[in-house]
């Protein structure tokens, strides 16, 4: 293992943080808030970051370095950007920061706060902001930014694009991560403005539009985007919420105008079947629960949109929905978004290919001299890929079992303590019964915090990373 | 498809279940109770069974009409295995008599009646004895008693035998099929002397004995095993519910005198791990639950036993221990016994492969220059058995998955759901909430009644005979 560059390149993963956390300090001075959370965070990253990125090292640069360097740089980013939180005085431990950290920059939303609103604007700021910082990757936005990494980023893409098949847009991975960057960007400033102009005040237009570029979820409100009890914000978000599950490659063909070529893609069918059968099966079950047919549909929808998206918002409790729907939510936090999205959980395009591994076995069966093979948007898929997302799938499901475990020790109900943990490893934020859209984390012990941010971690960066980082095999010198 | 063929197995085993049903005839008569659901009964079998074994076919016989007749074969049992429950006049419905059957059949052991002992004896009788003969399977009797089928039993074998990798004793099929058989008989009648010793009534000896062998966990008590307040009975019981999860081809390796091999196998000290670091766990967490700790030790090996092994019998209402115990016990009903036994669930060897992968996975990405094997006895385990055990794994976790949404619609507690089909799935019995130990399945509705029956038979049959039979490929003429 290369150690120097893997702490060179965290080294300046920390100064680019250091350097975001300007906006929130700007924030702070324009609303007359205290600034010293941030004025002590900003100079201790940059020095610990100067002096981490002062060390030289060689060009040996393979894939577990990068797998190992990005878990690194998850968890210190995590633990760094838990400062100001700490620094604040409104959170009761560091754990508790921690939490709520990893939650922001693995975009899963889960809090642990019992309420937002009395926290100050800043603070509230750079919550949502590590939700938009994370949507995309700190480390994407590193690449974009520290083009001197050149032809190394391509192992750092690898270990962290969300997704089963790494489809670069253009050669370049350097000039690639700039046009997903741009688009992200574009995207977020659209939907600042259209709510803005519905009439959502600037504050809240921009958090809540961070919120939704990373598919993250916190709010700034206690009781989500149903507090402003706007059907036009819902419709708004649940569009954006939708827009922000979809690979940014579909973005990218629009632009060039191949629209057909755009639409030519199974995991968006599967994702956009998934999403409207979804919506129409929880209007149904949800139909006489509200006043009108319309607003059933609006409720089934932007939960919907928040959970396959892997935000988490809610514009109702859909914890007190009965059963059918509680568990459909459940299933989509399993599904999560399309593969190169900001969006977690197990992506659709993993589950199609799952599906579709079954359906090949049943016909090798039924005719076993036929060649069988799994195909994806017409092309066929090789086996080591297919294994990966066997390999991710297995692993997923037994941390997902593991996880409920340990968590179990705090002796909350079985709903709470299962949901807990599909919410974190799949950075959707709520689950049902305690930690349900209206509740929150905050009664779990502080080792299951611990645990519950390792999922989110583990979750995001879609577990192998985090399995190589906790490799004794990784540890030894090459 | 070979559809004559498939009748005449199916046909025989008919018969051979007519043949089977004059054992609780014998218990009616013995007890002076009414033998008519028995005498209805054995006439439409060995009628039906008649004509369909009439059907002359030629001996094409491939692997999709061993899994195509398999999972005919035991849906028909367990529709036909009913009929003396309906006839009986105790059971509701007869979609409750069918649930009742098929969680006899596939040795799973839940139940939709509220309580059993005032239902007469020679019922309660075949209720127990058919999970001695599902325990085994229904077709490896047949194959024993019906050697006419030469060398076709291969595929049959194949399609039913509980693991992933078919390891024939000896090498004629149907000579294994018979030292298997006269294992499983020994050691069923060994129980039940030695519980009649410890003072256990002949007939509840014998019901109960049927109840361990085949792991299923039909009692004739309300209470299950807790009933009798005997710790004998319990310590008894807890030794033969782990005697019969470990892979059959031990006994006959210690029969043979090949002790150090009869050791030397992976699964088994997994087992032997998973199951003692439980019940250690277990005991610690239910300590001051019970007045002794010797009595929380008991209890924690009791329920540890009857949960990996899937019978599901019960000392105490393990529903009312904290929430960790709860959980480690629905980990353990995920995985379950060792290959080759009369246990279900996804498989010990299953589970220490996957964990293999994994492992293997991430080596790959330390040292991606190494040749890197998954191995199971110091053997290396072929490409194709690894993709076997994955497509396994993931069909049965989304199956369970989906299982869980379609039983939602009855609107119970996600506990209750999730766990109710988890223990269908895994032929364990009870599950936690309204249908752990104490509880039962009955406030399900029929359409759920249904869906967990062939959850039962899914997991029974390992899936993918079930996933054939309902293929429309596999319906056409070949």
């Amino acid at each position: 293992m290369n150690f120097r560059l893997v702490f060179t390149l965290t080294g300046k993963t920390l100064m680019v943080e250091a350097g975001a956390m300007l906006l929130p300090l700007l924030v702070c001075l324009f609303y007359r808030e205290n600034p010293r959370p941030f004025l002590i965070t900003i100079p201790l990253l940059l020095l610990a970051g100067f002096l981490l990125s002062k060390l030289k090292s060689d060009d040996h640069f393979f894939s577990r370095e990068g797998f190992f360097a990005v878990a690194l740089i998850w968890l210190l980013v995590s633990a760094t950007g838990a400062l100001p939180f700490y620094l604040s005085g409104y959170f009761p431990t560091y754990i508790d920061c921690f939490f709520e950290s990893a939650s922001g920059f693995t975009t899963t939303g889960a809090s642990i706060l019992t309420a937002v609103e009395p926290l100050p604007k800043g603070i509230l700021f750079w919550r949502s902001f590590i939700h938009w910082l994370g949507g995309m990757g700190v480390l994407i936005l590193a690449i974009a930014l520290l083009p001197s990494l050149g032809s190394r980023t391509l192992h750092l893409m690898k270990a962290e694009s969300p997704g089963p098949v790494v489809s670069k847009l253009v050669p370049k991975s350097s000039q690639s991560s700039k046009i997903l960057y741009a688009i992200y960007c574009g995207l977020t400033i659209l939907e600042i403005l259209i709510l803005r102009i519905a009439g959502m005040p600037w504050y809240d237009s921009i958090v809540h539009s961070f919120g939704t570029a990373g598919t993250g979820g916190f709010s700034v409100k206690n009781l989500s985007i149903g507090s402003y009890g706007s059907p036009a914000f819902e419709v708004i978000i649940t569009i954006f919420m939708l827009l922000f599950s979809v690979n940014f490659a579909f973005y990218f063909l629009l632009l060039q105008g191949k629209i057909k070529q755009a639409f030519r893609s199974d995991e968006l069918r599967f994702f956009l079947v998934v999403v409207f059968s979804s919506i129409a099966l929880i209007s149904i079950n949800i139909w006489n629960l509200y006043p009108t047919g319309g607003e059933a549909v609006r409720h089934a929808a932007f939960q919907v949109g928040s959970i396959i998206s892997t935000t988490g918002y809610a514009s109702t409790d859909f914890d007190l929905w009965p059963e059918f729907s509680r568990v459909l939510l459940v299933l989509l936090m399993f599904i999560g978004a399309c593969a190169g999205s900001t969006g977690g959980a197990i992506k659709c395009s993993r589950v199609l290919i799952l599906a579709r591994c079954i359906r090949r076995e049943i016909r090798q069966v039924i005719h076993p001299r036929e060649v069988n093979v799994v195909k994806l948007d017409g092309h066929v898929l090789e086996e080591s890929s297919l294994r990966s997302v066997h390999i991710f799938f297995s692993a997923y499901m037994l941390i997902t079992l593991a996880a409920t475990l340990l968590v179990s020790v705090d002796n909350y109900s079985f709903g709470s303590t299962f949901t807990a943990v599909v919410a974190c490893i799949g950075n959707i934020g709520p689950g049902l019964e305690m930690v349900g859209p209206m509740g929150n984390f905050s009664a779990f012990s502080l080792f299951s915090k611990t645990i519950l941010s390792l999922c989110m971690i583990v979750g995001r960066l879609e577990i192998i990373p985090i399995l190589v980082l906790f490799s004794g095999n990784a540890w030894k010198r090459s």
